[in-house]
């Protein structure tokens, strides 16, 4: 895999933060609704924990947004990276060159 | 969480198996391309185990589909099976009873 790697927990992280944000939820409500340690949904939302399957269905239930929202909300966020990628890994064509056939 | 707590991998697993049977790929081909173990492979199919989202990224570049397609994917199944869900644990009301403010 190359550096342009898109990793699945990184844009998990930001939605989920996100999410949080616009509840106006803090870290410790959210921390005590799901039953998971405020230090854990931390790392995972700056994409340094990968979630379980449970953690991240146990999230969407604290935040009240269905598991395929938040999904489709990451599922966005990636195809924009993804689009940003191919713009910056495109070779650069000099202009007035044509390819020409050996 | 209920007994119908939707799991990421278990969506996650179809949706990829999915993609390897209709690009008429075996297990051991994607294993070998992908550089994961098939056995590690078979697991994730089955929902038993989850990906790391580097495994993922490995994944959807052996399959040749962008991770966001996957992930549009995974929240179209699972967004079916919510509402599957709700039809299921939807409280049953019998027929020709009104609810009457007290």
């Amino acid at each position: 895999m190359g550096q342009g790697t898109l990793l699945f927990r990184a844009s998990l992280g930001d939605v989920l933060r996100a999410e949080r944000m616009r509840q106006s939820m803090t870290l410790r409500e959210l921390s005590s609704s799901a039953r998971v340690s405020l230090g854990y949904i931390s790392e995972i939302e700056r994409g340094q924990k990968e979630a379980s399957s449970e953690l991240l269905s146990a999230l969407c239930e604290a935040l009240d947004v269905p598991l395929s929202s938040v999904l489709r909300e990451v599922s966005d966020y990636v195809e924009a990276e993804e689009l940003a990628l191919e713009i910056i890994e495109a070779p650069i064509v000099p202009s007035g060159v044509v390819a020409s056939a050996a």
